[in-house]
């Protein structure tokens, strides 16, 4: 051959592996899209329907201990390797697979948790199913284990953006947040074609994207970004406080309530009798009317961050399932409601900021942290949304909700450190 | 002493250090954001001014050749050593440092060409006198090494910023642009204070941020998405065309023009021949009067996007100053007006598609790319931006406008792979 048929035979090939590695993807991502997408679906409206069913007989809180027998049973007899959110970060950087089981397992618990009234979020549920769907349609495709690990992020992505209604932080996150730091953009392409169309999806069968009305936007002068600066050093230490708190509830059950079913019962004890001291329903399941309450009407109790913390911290380290994003978000937004009305910015503002910046702080993903702010709150606050995100993310030390997520580059310093959370 | 004095006091040392390092940043930072800040609105002014001169005075663009004779003269003086935007990503990642003669030498190099005429961004040049700047800063308060690429990504940032008005964007940029898969978030903090001040600086400068009317967004359905999926398979291509391009000139300029007062006197002489026999001045420049058009009022003509190719690689090449990226735009601009209308999708909707795709292309910097389509159009198409953007990066191979730029991790599977742009 000559010279010029060589080189037309390297890019002949060249291009066709090239778009068929394309079409590949994008049929795999369609796939994802509608099957994560309509499970997601299903899943939002069931909980939605749970939490209407609690919110019109509260008397079904007092299930609470039975339910987290149920699910106790159920992991310790179909899934006693489960790892939760955790588990789906792990099996983006390594070699171990998602059981399929846990799909269908951490979707019933979920809905029993929010039932029932436990503190939980819905979306390490979405994630976990979403990176289990994802894993096994990759496995019925026959894919190589690289390819595999973009499927679990593409899953991940399809469910999140279905269950908030966000496509872009949804998919970002899943790139971001297994390795902070490093972004895995060959999913780039894969995981925003799922979510676009998972969450449409989502959107035609019903379940309402979130957003909440910021109203009242100070201008920004040199006295309010000093004013959100503390809002967000507040929440990087609460963040900081949050990872603690999760992690030292874990040590302490393990210490005093060695018996799984022992614990959740006890714990559950524990939440009701707590619940009932407060006198209020405002904790039990994912916390989305205080955030509600905090961003559009600029309302919250000064200790309500607290509370919701603490009984995040014994409903989920006792064994319930559904995740501590959608907690972490109530938390910010109430602590930054309070912190606003203490320091003479708009309640409301401070509250978003709040959300976006302990979201940050606990999952140190800044970049989704952005985007779920314009996703969520729209695009007018934008300047206070990224002060509190950045100063959260250099403030918030190397804690994580997540105990295998790495920290590739240093918070300090532009270097190379590849350690793990706390 | 005790285990918890030990304790108390590694906690102490850490909190203060923390705090101590919080601050210096944030010095820094505001420093940083306010210097560059009102050196880049000073910047953006003149370029303002050259522009309204040109276009009332259109003689001048008969200096063109004498303009470049200048330029050329000034650079072999003062500047020899001088490598433009790529050096100052190179200097992100290595030891070598931005001279300082550097950032007026840009200065007025970019301002003699767009008085004159020639095809050129002005991006570049922020860039290159803002990491100068921040450079300097760095060495004034004797910072070592690491901290002193932050200092170089801080002024890059706030350049960019404060010349754009796209603080988000600009941030992003200077974290994501130099190793293609790591963000630098060591940077976030400063990068985003600096970038916030800076362009609200340069706003109250009376720099006004540029921001385009997106009208007719239709609603996505299966072929809308299909459409604007084939106007980014162009883009992908176009701007790998483009990548190429710049280099073929290159060497050809080296191989029949070696002298370099030959080669920017001949260079502007064939760019003035063009021009007469095209006979528009609209290739002049940055081409934003090509960009509002096509995305404001959806008028582009079919060979806009190739006549701005040739003549921006002429001029870049030839010693002229100022960057590719805003050409980059105008170029993926007109290019998706035309595609768009081709295909019956608005045509203003694919022209910022297709500039946002184009910039994804050529930079390979998907997040920077979506940051800058919501802070030039606004949310309301964001989906299609999204799709036209992951297209465009996972099609457009490894060509980049930067040869010092580095993909860390490959496009098409998750892996490493760290590899130099072409």
């Amino acid at each position: 051959m000559s010279r010029k048929e060589v080189l037309f035979q390297y890019y002949y090939e060249h291009i066709r592996h090239n778009i068929v590695n394309f079409l590949k993807w994008l049929v795999l991502a369609v796939l994802t899209g509608l099957i994560v997408g309509g499970a997601s679906g299903i899943f939002a409206k069931c909980i939605g329907a749970a939490t209407a069913y609690r919110d019109a007989h509260i008397r079904v809180f007092l299930l609470l201990p039975f339910a987290g027998l149920l699910i106790v049973f159920l992991y310790q007899k179909l899934g006693s390797q489960d790892g939760g959110t955790n588990q789906v970060l792990a099996t983006i950087k390594s070699k171990d697979k998602i059981p399929f089981i846990s799909a269908p397992l951490i979707f019933l618990s979920t809905l029993l948790t929010h039932l029932t009234g436990g503190s939980a979020g819905r979306e390490g549920a979405s994630i976990q199913f979403g990176g289990s769907l994802g894993s096994w349609l990759g496995k019925m495709a026959k894919l190589d284990e690289f390819d595999q690990h973009v499927m679990i992020m593409c899953g991940m992505s399809a469910a999140f953006a279905a269950v908030f209604g966000t496509p872009m932080a949804a998919a970002v996150f899943a790139m971001e947040v297994a390795s902070v730091g490093v972004m895995y953009y060959a999913a780039l392409f894969p995981c925003m074609i799922a979510s676009i169309i998972a969450s449409r999806f989502a959107d035609g069968m019903g379940v309402n994207p979130e957003t909440f009305l910021v109203v009242k936007i100070p201008e920004l002068t040199i006295a309010n970004g000093l004013k959100i600066g503390l809002v967000a050093v507040g929440c990087s230490f609460l963040s900081i406080l949050f990872c603690i708190l999760l992690k030292y509830t874990s040590k302490f059950y393990q210490k005093y309530l060695k018996n799984p079913y022992l614990r959740v019962f006890a714990a559950a004890c524990i939440i009701i009798a707590l619940t009932a001291l407060l006198n209020t329903r405002d904790y039990m399941g994912a916390g989305g009317n205080l955030i509600t309450r905090a961003i559009e009407e600029g309302q919250a109790r000064p200790l309500d961050f607290l509370w919701k913390m603490i009984l995040t911290a014994l409903t989920m380290r006792a064994g319930y399932r559904g995740g501590e994003i959608v907690p972490a978000f109530s938390i910010g937004a109430t602590f930054g409601c309070v912190a606003g009305s203490l320091l003479g910015l708009s309640p409301g503002l401070s509250a978003a900021a709040g959300m976006a910046a302990l979201f940050c702080g606990v999952t140190n993903c800044p970049i989704t942290a952005m985007l779920i702010s314009f996703e969520l709150f729209g695009f007018s606050g934008v300047a206070y949304y990224l002060i509190a995100i950045s100063i959260s993310y250099s403030l918030s030390g190397y804690y994580s909700l997540y105990k295998d997520q790495t920290i590739i580059y240093s918070k300090y310093k532009a270097r190379y450190i590849n350690r793990k959370t706390q």
